[in-house]
This record gives C-alpha cells, structure tokens and sequence, in this order.
C-alpha cells in the first residue's frame, strides 16, 4: 500500500512495534485507511490491481478449497478476489472503521458465507484455525515505509500453516543513479526560505526590539532537513536513470524474521552509461508471486514500480537528492553504501545514511560524499 | 494562534479534555508547534505582532515590577516582551520541544534572569506563586479551532491572582452573510469526484468483476462532506460581506467558563445590502486588551481578523459554502440559527449546525436551510 496522500506523517512519537502505543499509531498511521477516497486512488492503480488480480486468477490452485487470511484487508478487494478463486473461507482483517465498508461489499457480491470481515488489528485477532494463504497488499513507498511488513511476518508466525503460502511470496528492493531537475528546485527553496528568513531577522528586530539569531542555526537545520534531506515521491521516467540498478534488498516472505528486515544494509556498485550530472538517487521495488518451493504458482506474476514508460504505479518512485548534483561521465562508476533503519520517533517512517564514491574508468576517485536522508 | 497550516488534522480520536490520551493528543494537535516553520509563521503576521506588542507597550503598568504567565509560549515572544516591559517575573509555558529554543531566545535577549521556560502542558504545572497577569495568543480559526481556550481558562483559575488581568480580556466572534466563487468550485470539484466515481465502478465490474455500487452512497457522503461540508480557511475582501456582520458569541476572558465556552449557541438577523448570491457566510473574531473594570488598560487594544482591504492576518476568515448559492436582493433579511458544538473524534475541532430563513423586505419568506458544517 503506497499512496501520495500517505499515512504516518507526523513524527513525533516513538517506540518500536512492541511498545507503540496504540491511540498514537492509530491517530498518526491508521487513520488515512478509514477513508474511501484513499482506498479509491489505491483500487484505481492498474498496475497493482492487475498484478494481485492475475497473480490469484491465475494460480486458482493456491486458492481453490482453501483458507486464507487477507492482512489489511482495507475495501476487501483481495478478499474477494480469493473467494471467487474459489476459497472456503476467507478472514479479511481490517484496523479501521473501513472493515464496515469491506463488510458490505462482501455481502453486495454475494460472498459472506465465504468471506468474514473482521475489524481488529492483525496483531489482535484469534482465529478458529490456520490457513494456506496470508494474502496482503502492505507495500509502502521505497518497500518498507509504514512498517506494514511487520505486520504480515507477525500474522505469518501465528496464522499460516507449515505448507502454506504468501501471496506476495518475495520483494526486492532497487537503487539506482538518476539525473532530476528536482534537486535544484529544493535548493532553490531552501535559499529563498533562509533568505526570507534573514529578512524577518531585521524586522524583527527593528520593529520589535527582539533578537532572534540564535534560532537561525536551528531554523537552518530544520528547513535544511525538510527541502535537502527528505526524499520526495516522484515519478521518474526510464530516461532519468543514468547507471545500471542495483538490488539492496531481498525479502523472501515465507521466512523473512523481523530481525532481517528490521534494516537495509547494502553496498552497491553501479556503472554510468550517460555524461549527465548524477543528482541523486531513485529507489523502488518489485514483489513476486511465485508461491513456495513445495508449493509453487503455476503461473509467476511480478509487480514492478520501476521507472516505466507506460507510466508509473502510485507508489513512484523515492528519490534522494544530492545538493549540489555532480558532474559524472560515461563509464565512471559509484560505489555506494546504504544504511536504512527505523526512525526513532516514529518506527514506520525511516532514516538512510547514503555514501558514494565516484570513479573514473581508470580507477581514479572523484569525489565522495556521505548524507543523510528521512523517509517521512 | 491560527495558521494555514494547522494542527488538529486528523479526526479520529475521541475524548472531552480531561479524558483525551495525550500522547494522541500531541500527535494529532501539538506537533505542528514544535516547527520554527510554523513559529515563524505566526511571528511574521504583522497585525497580530502589532496588536500584542502595543497592548503590551501601551499598557506596562500592569507589566511593571509584575508577575505573569505566558501560557503557550511558543518561540517566547509574549514573555520576552512582557520582561521588556517590566515584568519582575515571567513563567513561560510550553508543552512542546519549541521551548528550548524560546530558552535560548531568552538568554539572546539577556532576559534568563526573569523569564523561566517551563517545558510542560499547563494542566501539569506548580508554579511558586499566583500571577498578576496571563497573557497567551490560544486564538485557533473562528476562534474556537483548537479549543486552546480551555487551557488558559485552566490557567487562571489556577494561577491567576484575584486582581489579576488577562491579556486578551474579551473576545468576539462575527457572522456575516457572503458572496465567493468558491462555492461553485467546490461544487465542481464535488461532481467531477463523483462522475470519477461511476467510471471508476464500471471499471471495476468490467475488468476485476467487482461491484461496489454499495459503496456509492457512503463515498458521496465522504466526498460531500469534504467539499461541501467542510469549511474553508479564505481570505475574504470586504466587498464579499453582502449584510451586516453580527455578533454570535462574546466572552469575558476573565470570568468565563468552561462550560461558557463549550458551545456558541446565537440568533442573529442580517440585511442584505446588495442584489446578489448569497454563497455562505464568514466568520471571524477579534480579541480586546482592556485589563479589568478595577485595573483597566490606559490604552485599549484591538486585534480584528475581519476582513480587511490591508490584507487579513493569518487567521483569514472560515467560511462556511451554500451549495447552491441563493441568489438574495437588496433589502431582503436573513435570520440565522447557529449551533456550534466540539467534535466527538477530536474536541479540538467543531462542528456547526446552520439555519438560515430569508425574508423579504415586506416580511414574506422566500427561503429556508439547513446545513451541518465541520471545522476540521
């Protein structure tokens, strides 16, 4: 689940999963679920509807007598695709006051001897049996913003039978050097805010007698943070990506510990392929239905967010910015380490401490450069 | 305290103030202050910086050598000036990270000696004695918005001496008959979601044989409360008041209640005084410094958010969209009920029951409505 109307804003409360607490992550995270309009803009997305779609009609055998169990089950698509595939019984657990809506689609496609909705937090739930299914749609931006993945592996570990399958059963994190005219519209912005700044510095104090440079240094960080260090959902065209993409991550879903993914830690190579400036980097994923060794689909479907020409899934792309951007040429390669972890206010919004190093094709270094970024 | 971009977004949490989580309570309401984005803001709304800085100024005989508590100090600003004035001694309240930098902008000022940062909400502090002053800038849009009111109300039955002033003194707030362009827009914007709606359910029965038709009516509800129940923070011209402003609600900042301000309950009468549509109403407020009746102001201050040919102050005005407008004469009265109550999912935001009958100029009725509006 990935929307530009994203959940999880404002962060400015801690704690890890375990000890979150639950008011907090309801009102910061959950809350954006509970409306139709959001759940809409995700229905609309052809890419994702497509993929879960033909992933589930066409691989009717993982479903066919069987019981599943949709995690976040939102407006209940998933749900319902499952019970038309032709599953006995389906458990849609939704958080929000959206599982009320959920409830009444099931019954308005005459699915409610199948498909039971249940309103709780999947952490919350007690159900009567096991199942062969955990299908759940929980991507964020970049993958793992919204930390939903902690949810599925928790439903995972209690609910899913020892042959059982997930549906997506893999992800696969990208990063790759792009070229965007984005970083220079930030510094822009950030100039002009700490010019305006230095302007109510004077009326300030001129007009009413206060001095307030001291916050300069602090006023500074935080608009530094907020234009320069943020990444931005954009949505980049294939065109943009000027070196070869590198993966940082790979989840298998059947046995991913919350420990494995409890960060991203990589190093990558890439190679440029263009004379352009490199002004920063693009990150995106893919997940894969391929079903489970002993157990696999019959037919594999792949969900992309990759750069595409056709146009790109709500989820875009993430995109780190370098401030200024740097002159590379054709052949130079970046080395590049990536550090990705929870956010300590907020454990479903994430920090990435980003280095790359830049080569001529003789092995000559160019330049290094070390920043930090915050997914929010 | 007002700004366009508010805290207090995210209705889903319930409660009164005594029984609101405050860790909800700070994710959903505090956080935005703790921003020198936000801080800034406000220090840049000259009409309002005016307003208290000459109320201040025009007034230090109830600064000098006084006791005063600055609840919600924000950046510091009010307490600054109050020791400027001076105070003997200022408590400066503030429940968020923003008083670290209010304490370093006092010791910028040279100011440490009288003015102490206290970083808590004021409901929790024990100070060492009773003030001869609060002084506090809690004014949210409509005034209302926020309910910050409740907490300075707080404050003074607490710390506030029995000759002790408030600054403000008295607040008011303003209802007046509009005109704007905005009505049709949202309107527009309105059908334009719900004819999205009904491609988007085609579809969805086409290609994933899903029908959510049962969906339509709460997603029309959704949509149409955010469009055209929801009021809009606007920058009114004062061509765009068509009757004369009235007055819904007056409080006496030193005597009020909560219960007082726990709802704005007003029959007012209106005249048009042009031909032309009325599309809704506005709504405002002022504040007054006046001291009390034994220890007044020398010179009273008065900070309006009426609408303004200077330009408004950050407040702008909220208003509140007739869909369809009506179209009214010169002459004609409009008599309108208004009931203004807390929200139940979030007591710092409202909601407002409207009624409006229109007379004409020889007593003939020619119109009546209803509507329920959200201050979100």
């Amino acid at each position: 689940m990935g929307s530009r109307d994203r959940a999880g804003s404002a962060p400015m409360n801690g704690g890890s999963p375990a000890t979150v607490d639950k008011g907090v992550d309801f009102a910061q995270y959950f809350c954006t679920y509970a409306y139709l309009y959001h759940q809409k803009e995700m229905l609309c997305d052809k890419v994702r509807m497509d993929a879960y779609f033909n992933a589930i009609f066409k691989n009717k055998h993982h479903f066919l007598g069987k019981t599943v169990l949709d995690v976040g089950t939102g407006s209940g698509i998933l749900a319902i695709w499952s019970a038309q595939a032709g599953a006995r019984k389906v458990y849609a657990v939704e958080a929000t006051k959206m599982s009320e809506h959920a409830c009444a689609l099931v019954k308005a496609n005459n699915l409610q001897d199948v498909v039971e909705v249940i309103e709780s937090s999947i952490e919350d739930i007690t159900l009567p049996e096991k199942v062969d299914v955990i299908i759940s749609e929980w991507m964020g931006y970049f993958l793992l913003r919204e930390s939903m993945l902690d949810s599925v592996i928790c439903a995972r570990d209690r609910w899913l039978k020892p042959t059982g399958v997930m549906y997506p059963s893999h992800a696969i994190m990208w990063v790759a050097p792009i070229r965007s005219q984005l970083g220079e519209q930030k510094l822009n912005d950030y100039e002009a805010s700490m010019e305006d700044w230095h302007c109510f510095l004077e009326d300030t104090e001129t007009n009413y007698g206060v001095d307030m440079s001291v916050l300069t240094k602090p006023f500074s960080e935080e608009q530094g943070r907020y234009y320069l260090q943020t990444t931005l959902w954009n949505s980049l065209h294939p065109h943009q990506v000027i070196g070869n993409p590198s993966i940082v991550k790979e989840i298998d879903c059947l046995t991913a510990t919350m420990k494995d993914i409890s960060e991203v830690k990589s190093h990558i190579s890439s190679s440029i392929n263009i004379c352009s400036q490199l002004c920063g980097f693009g990150g995106w994923f893919d997940v894969h239905f391929r079903g489970r060794m002993e157990d696999p689909a019959q037919e594999e479907v792949e969900l992309t967010t990759a750069p595409s020409v056709e146009g790109n899934t709500h989820w875009g792309q993430q995109v780190f910015l370098l401030h200024p951007p740097v002159t590379i040429s054709d052949g130079d390669n970046l080395s590049v380490s990536i550090l990705m972890t929870r956010s300590k206010e907020n454990h479903r919004l994430l920090e990435v401490d980003l280095g790359c190093k830049i080569f001529q094709a003789s092995g000559r270094q160019l330049h290094t450069l070390e920043k930090k970024f915050y997914i929010d």
